[in-house]
């Protein structure tokens, strides 16, 4: 397997000339003090580092060895904990937690660029440091003052974990029927007793304590609330104390992530803490899920930029066939890289990552405008367009993360079958980020029927209405692509407008054509991006770097930009095709 | 895991109502005296029944289990040798096979749809069967007389199998630079030396012997030759004589058909026979590789036929939220069949199996006319057609194959990433077929550039007449559908004829677009086979299998057949967006 390289200079480009993030740092007195274009760079150059060799050697062996669950303990691979606690003591965790209780306080712009190089170098072994990074999210936002001191500092070090336990063998996707319940304890803490399933990082150990973020039911209700169950009760030094009754009913096995414990967990009267207010509790687990919905996206990202690396190396060196019209160099046997479909592959899957990367930079953005900003425009703003950003980043960027991997093993022929060659491995790794955090399809019901057409398209109205004028501003651009995408734009609101006219007389039209509408922004979107990113290079030092995203823009604009006049056409068939035939006939 | 259950009816429908078998075999005297609708639809019961409840029982412990490589020999999992035992002696193997030499002389559009369940029920144990079936075909089209009464009783009746040796380290999809070398003994034999790689069943426990065709090169030439090895020598009464110096390097650990034994062989003096003419050795094994083709395909539309069945029962026992609109029977929680995203998956597989599975019986249908028919003009015309839908049959269907079980595994939300529930078994083990016998980007190339454009798209313009002239016939589809597939038809006939008259302008572009050119034809031919299929169910006696046709139509019309419009449109764009890019920047 190939080592892994952080595409840098890209990721530079995407925060200095395309999103200016120096201009969005400098305006806000939080980053300001924070971060610049300087220490940035200097961040992403470790994170690269420390995700080649130190992250990506664990990956292989993590999938082959897997976790272990032997006498109560949950085993992770050989070198994952010494791996995790070097990840931890470099501050990795808390890279973008609140100063004030430990934190590094950097943007999320910034994040998600260094989640994306941990997920290209592991699927699995990242999960952990980001569940931990959503849980004390969350934490941070609805917490007691008490708890938050007492917790956080722990979490972002690394010491601890954190998890999210929602799921339960009958509430999946829908979670108003969990059965966990809260009964008050005298001293204002909670009694929880219930069984999760599905718990990623559930328990293991890389860390001595698991924080447990758990839903469940106060008595005679039916609302949902939101608890801290640690897995191992902390004392007011925070020295560890009594077990808690939280301990694990088995692991799961699974098509791949085999290095990520995904555990059943039980709790037995397991001390738990309010967190937010009851019967809130999905609000606040919200917080999380959110925050894990981009970071899902994200996993999907990085793995596509792992699969077009692999892949394009791959086709580089293998010699097979001899290039149309004859070979380059008058040799028995080319490289594979000059043969047309392998090269469509390889630009399929680069063009879809570098505007995968873009949105996962602009949605990154967006949280931090909505964070930071003391502009209640802008912060208003950027809120309204991070709400509409999200499903759509967890979904489009996890689905294209399965396309990249399987489009990548399918450049490497047969040998992308063999576990040796450490492809197949991606394409299982990945093929969960389209599943948990809630399935694309609830992304895309949650993007159409609440972003889209819950505010009668207002929010996206003024998206599309921000994305027109920085397109008609673009002075570097062709006026064939601009009207391409402009055309493009005016249809998606127009039949958004449609579907929020119909919806009420077709109540299945929303759930029916949701993902055909999200893969039709998504592909639109990145429409958006690979202008924003032409025009951008214009005037870059490096006429390699620029001759790239003119090649990668032309190839999108001719070749994958109609998928979106596709999905659009799906959207506009209606839900009658889809809803008609009876159950039985299925 | 649910059981497998052949969609019969279905089966009976294509034969009998679609493609009209009886009139096609009564007028061949080959397959006159062999079978009828009634034989046929016994073969089917029987065939369904060995499918669910011998075959498919051993499918997940398999998965499990594994092939292993100890002391020298390959180990199947439990329960495959009795299995296959039991599959051989009812005669599955020489189904087809030619009664001659004990076959059973069934028609190949019977045969597919007999491979489809065994594929269903489990995709590794049905390989060796089928490469046993496929070496047998290539021993009897170019095989001596003596040599085929010596190895075809043998083969037919199962007691030896077969496999295909083509695949070197170096040499993959292009094989001229294979190494195995051949050199001839006095007595006629020759001696065998050199490995292969990637052997399905290379060797195993379920046969006693291993009749292996190979290709080699004769001394002093850059020819390609094909010789028939046995794993062990047979003595002129057919008792098995000395080992033949065929032995397993080792076996291959894969993503997935962990019950199917992929070997390295090594050949090393093995006594081999010539099969056909020295240097020929490509053209024989063709008449291997076109049946394992076909056969591939359907291992696509088997996993296809699969993942619909466990998805749609699980959509119709999994409860998860309210249907929108409100509950049909006032539940708290709907089976998640009653939601639009859910249904609108279950009928995208279902609709592409079933047109996959009339794509499946017409190619059996013009082989059994190519090798049957006494009309020299229809054997003639047949077996054009049969080389235009071979490339199509292995790619689309396997490529269709992929994404059913990938949509039917995002039904199952996150039970479907769990290994107990079976579905990502599907997933992992049908994501070979788009890469062996030819990745599908191989059969793109073959079908663009040899069987479209290599005649002046001659044979497409024939068949394309032909489609045209049955959808005017049809007195029961709508003027729109016919219109639309109308539309369609030319579209593929206008563009091929550009890429035509440009593939000598542009010598990359049918390397670059064969891949989008198949699909847009895939998408295209299955509209044409849903015409027919509604067309001919508009007098069948079961009213609930007319309006199912008729629901599932007016689906692929509504919804899918403008992925036909989104490729072709990929091909008009040509290939410079693919090929302008230096290799230095990929």
């Amino acid at each position: 397997m190939n080592p892994y390289n952080a595409p840098l200079a890209e990721m530079r480009f995407l925060l200095e000339k395309v999103f200016d993030a120096p201009k969005t740092w400098s305006e806000m007195p939080a980053m300001a003090e924070t971060v610049d274009m300087d220490t940035a760079a200097a961040i992403l150059d470790e994170a690269d580092k420390i995700s080649r060799e130190l992250i990506h050697p664990i990956n292989r062996s993590g999938d082959e060895q897997g976790v272990r669950h032997e006498a109560d303990k949950v085993i992770t691979p050989d070198g994952y904990k010494a791996v995790y606690d070097q990840y931890a003591e470099g501050g990795w965790v808390g890279l973008c937690g609140d100063p004030e209780f430990g934190g590094m306080g950097m943007p999320k712009m910034l994040g998600v660029l260094v989640d994306e190089m941990a997920y290209s170098a592991c699927n699995a072994f990242t999960l952990y440091g980001s569940l931990t990074a959503g849980a004390a999210l969350a934490i941070h936002a609805h917490g007691s003052e008490e708890i938050k001191e007492q917790y956080l500092p722990m979490m972002y070090s690394g010491e601890w974990a954190g998890a999210m336990d929602m799921t339960e063998p009958q509430a999946g996707s829908d979670l108003r029927n969990i059965r966990t319940k809260a009964v008050p304890n005298e001293d204002g803490s909670y009694k929880i007793t219930g069984s999760k399933i599905f718990i990623t990082g559930g328990d293991h150990d890389l860390t001595e304590n698991v924080i447990h973020l758990v839903l469940a039911k106060l008595p005679n209700t039916n609302g949902i609330s939101l608890f801290l169950v640690p897995k191992i009760k902390v004392n007011a030094d925070n020295s560890l104390g009594d077990a808690n009754g939280v301990t694990v009913g088995s692991i799961e096995h699974k098509m791949g992530l085999k290095g990520s414990a995904t555990c059943v967990m039980n709790f037995d009267d397991a001390e738990g803490y309010l967190i937010g207010k009851p019967n809130r509790g999905l609000v606040c687990m919200f917080t999380m899920m959110n925050y894990e919905r981009l970071a899902i996206g994200i996993q999907g990202l990085g793995t596509s930029q792992a699969a077009y690396q692999m892949a394009a190396d791959y086709a580089k060196e293998r010699v097979q066939g001899v290039a149309a019209g004859g070979s380059p160099t008058g040799a028995n046997c080319d490289p594979i890289l000059v043969h047309g479909d392998v090269r469509r592959m390889l630009l399929t899957i680069r063009t879809l990552t570098e505007a995968g990367r873009a949105l996962s930079v602009y949605t990154g953005q967006q949280l931090d405008l909505a964070k930071y900003s003391e502009d209640p425009d802008v912060k208003a703003k950027a809120s309204r367009f991070m709400g509409l950003l999200t499903p759509v980043s967890k979904a489009f960027l996890s689905d294209r993360g399965l396309d990249a991997a399987i489009m990548a093993q399918q450049v490497f022929g047969g040998h992308g079958y063999i576990r040796e060659t450490g492809i197949e491995q991606l394409v299982r790794d990945t093929r969960i980020a389209q599943i948990y955090e809630g399935t694309n399809g609830i992304q895309a019901i949650d993007f159409l029927g609440r972003k889209v057409t819950g505010d009668n398209v207002t929010a996206l109205s003024e998206f599309i209405t921000e994305q027109v004028a920085n397109i008609n501003g673009y002075q570097h651009v062709s006026d064939a692509d601009k009207t391409r995408i402009l055309g493009l734009l005016e249809q998606l609101l127009v039949v958004a407008k449609q579907v929020n006219e119909n919806k009420l007389s077709h109540p299945a039209l929303i759930n029916a054509c949701a993902v055909d509408y999200l893969d039709a922004f998504g592909y639109s979107l990145y429409g958006c991006f690979w202008l924003a990113m032409v025009n951008a290079a214009n005037d870059h030092d490096d006429d390699n770097f620029k001759q790239q995203k003119s090649h990668l823009n032309r190839f999108y604009f001719d070749k994958l930009i109609a998928k979106a006049d596709f999905h659009l056409s799906q959207v506009s068939m209606g839900d009658a095709s889809i809803m008609q035939m009876d159950a039985e006939l299925f």
